[in-house]
């Protein structure tokens, strides 16, 4: 008998206080596919991880689908759902994570929109869509020329990322988020002119227009970034943040800014970390009375797969496996380890694949699966499940959840 | 944090009438968790069930997700699920349930309350929230006393359910059940004023404080129960009735009051039955000519668990499993066995781990599962699915769902 309507989750009204901790380690893009050119293992499975196996063996097992069977996320879907969000309901726009994750501090009423610099021909067609990735260096230095560009009743900052990457951030009276990319996403094409994507985007992508031309003009000359490319127009969201929802203090201890920006708009601190595994479990050792929760975010991972280096995937995950013991000195009360989503190195792309998962506590069964990869954890308990009841999970075995109902 | 809308379930019209039989057999707070004191099993796995084993041999396992992952039920959600009723959406108050359990007969604009007889010290905090669990004659002429209380308006039966637990149950004309408990569910504190949760709560809690004041001048020499701690105050649902939904005659077969009412407000009948799972039985064989469901509650294994006693805990089910050939004799046609929810020993409480299923029909698969216990059964084919689904597979395997489409 399902149902007419589904009821509010009732987890707000089950959270209590508690002094445990949780730690949710994410090795981006984590999951793969057996590479037949690699004896048929996943790199999980080729890589040295002793104390990933030996944390295996005394854990509940499971795989996490990010969104739904078959869908492929992106990283904001991937890491809202592993926070605990449903990442359908809660969607944001890439302007948005990128300007959060270099502490611009984003106006509720900002159109925010990422920046890519690109190379175009005489012609004015695409020819690079990343521009040689120019140095932050130079990056920096355009993102100054382009502030001067004025354009009546706006006002646009024009922030460096990395490489080829910034953000444009429009401040004025009536903005929308309604406006099309100029991005094509392809080479060959001239980039796009900024259109409404519903009537009051209008204004807006006419402002767009009028900046994208000033722009162009100053970059003629600045080959090979002489052009530029905008997607992913976008107001920040206001979405229930996790001290109050999970009645969590967070931490977030993510070196690249796009996963700083996502869990700061879910309430997380950002703290200051440098790139290696060892950086941030340093940072969550010395932060460690401060908060009950961290989000461990390890990047490389994710740019192996990418990069379809099946070899660097699984060097990468053997670095992070030297890490855990410093998280298990610290004795959370709840460990998860897992990733955002699959990045098949055979693939070198994101994909839809469920994602290795699992919780060590006190409080859970070990499942007597002997190691840490695709496929001895099909013998785990928790079974295939969406990652937006994994923090439910953690919550439950931190005690941090009263009963439910009578 | 979940979604907007779901379509209707296609079931009630899939729903066919039939001759065959089906047992629920639940063992209340089946699930536990491995206890490193006791070998690292299970209560389950340690206990002696041959006949359990035997069943899980011919049997498809799985294990119940009592609500979503992470949630700890009480009885209500519990049950509800296996009834096939989605826990979040077929709320009950506790009063409800209580009242229900005493054959009570609730009108639809009664308010119910749990009551507890406690004992409070002179400046009436709490000492003890159970009155020292008073016998239920004490119970019952304390009750006696209390239903001459009288409160203009409001007409109150006070009703003895078992040692120190009573009911309450306020008739009058625009009662409302948003009124918070009185009972502040922890010791050295005074019993709370009732509040109003909603606005047309007002009045009606007004005429619960002046009720309770009452009973505490009857109460005041009565020690160790001399006061009163009331919660879950509700009024009777009105739910769809599984002889209509699931065309099927159905018994309860529960000798603990709160689950014959339970199962009363999805429209079963309470068979009279003694306390034995032996008792059980009997009613079943005496009354399987006239019903097609039977709900059989087995309530001392939660107990155990409750009282973190692993030894007595293996010890009901091994109870339960000589049992189990007098239900086998009767051939029904499909017979599950499962809990409502897990009760570890070592945690002493409910818990939120997904609950041992197995379902044994002549149309089923056999999973080549050697024993029922929680690690044997990751090798079942049900892997870990909704509570609330587990009826479906039971009408399915009694052949009484016609095909869906076309």
């Amino acid at each position: 008998m399902g149902g007419h309507e589904v009821s509010e989750s009732p987890l707000p009204s089950l959270v209590l206080d508690g002094t445990s901790r949780i730690v949710l380690l994410v090795m981006d893009g984590l999951g793969d596919l057996p590479d037949p050119a690699h004896g048929g293992h996943t790199p999980l499975a080729a890589a040295r991880t002793p104390n990933l196996d030996a944390l295996a063996r005394r854990s509940a097992l499971g795989r996490l689908l990010p969104v739904s069977p078959g869908i492929t996320p992106g990283s904001g879907p991937g890491h809202l759902g592993l926070f605990g969000y449903d990442p359908l309901e809660y969607q944001i726009g890439r302007g948005v994570l990128e300007a959060t994750g270099i502490d611009f501090d984003l106006q509720p009423s900002d159109v925010a929109a990422r920046g890519n610099f690109c190379t175009v021909d005489g012609e004015g067609k695409i020819t690079d869509r990343r521009a040689g990735r120019i140095s932050t260096e130079v990056c920096a230095e355009l993102c100054a020329e382009l502030s001067k560009i004025s354009v009546p009743g706006v006002q646009a900052f024009v922030e460096p990322v990395r490489e080829h990457r910034f953000v444009l951030v429009l401040r004025g009276e009536g903005l929308s988020e309604a406006v099309s990319d100029t991005d094509p996403e392809r080479l060959g094409e001239k980039p796009l002119a900024a259109l409404a994507t519903a009537t009051d985007g209008e204004a807006t992508g006419k402002l767009v227009n009028k900046w994208t031309a000033g722009a162009g003009k100053v970059l003629a000359d600045k080959s090979p970034a002489n052009m530029l490319l905008l997607r992913g127009f976008a107001k920040r969201p206001s979405w229930p943040q996790m001290p109050e929802t999970f009645r969590l203090r967070a931490a977030a201890v993510a070196h690249y800014p796009m996963y700083r920006g996502l869990a700061k708009l879910v309430g997380m601190d950002a703290l200051p970390v440098g790139p290696k595994i060892e950086d941030s479990i340093a940072t969550v050792a010395e932060n460690w009375g401060r908060y009950d929760f961290f989000f461990v975010h390890y990047k490389y991972t994710d740019t192996a797969g990418e990069d379809g280096d099946y070899d660097r995937k699984a060097d990468k995950i053997s670095e992070v496996d030297a890490a855990i013991p410093g998280i298990i000195d610290l004795d959370p009360d709840v460990l998860m380890v897992t990733g955002d989503h699959s990045t098949p190195a055979i693939m070198a792309a994101h994909s839809w694949h469920p994602v290795p998962f699992m919780l060590r506590s006190k409080l859970g069964r070990a499942d007597g699966c002997e190691s840490f990869n695709e496929i001895e954890l099909t013998k785990g308990s928790l079974g295939t499940f969406p990652a937006k009841e994994a923090m439910a999970l953690a919550m439950a075995h931190a005690r941090r959840f009263r009963k439910f109902g009578a």
